[in-house]
């Protein structure tokens, strides 16, 4: 966990909500992106393999979202 | 757009895949998490107002995630 700075995700919230945020609300999103960001990553890894590359590229990406 | 972190992104990636990362598909994969917190907050904002508020607190975030 903590990979996302809680400053980039307080100016998400802000702009999203155009409210103010609290630091726990802050590290909820922040956990919740990052989680999210592993398991798409953890499809994508698979689509890589699957195409014979040892790399992750925007395809991948592309393919897990378009199927989320 | 671009309030997260590229190199944190492609962490996320890496500890999701265990490959190798191109930089677009952590441009891509940056986009899309900052999109969804955006729409999250944006869903937050209205429960917070909701219960009189004007603080985005944890509660709101965990309502909006729950129905996810």
């Amino acid at each position: 966990m903590s990979e996302l700075p809680l400053a980039a995700i307080e100016r998400i919230i802000r702009k999203g909500s155009g409210l103010r945020v609290s630091d726990d609300a802050a590290k909820e999103l922040a956990q919740y992106l990052e989680d999210d960001g592993v398991r798409i990553s953890q499809q994508a890894a698979l689509f890589s393999k699957h195409a014979g590359r040892k790399t992750v590229n925007i395809d991948d990406i592309k393919l897990v979202l378009k199927n989320k």
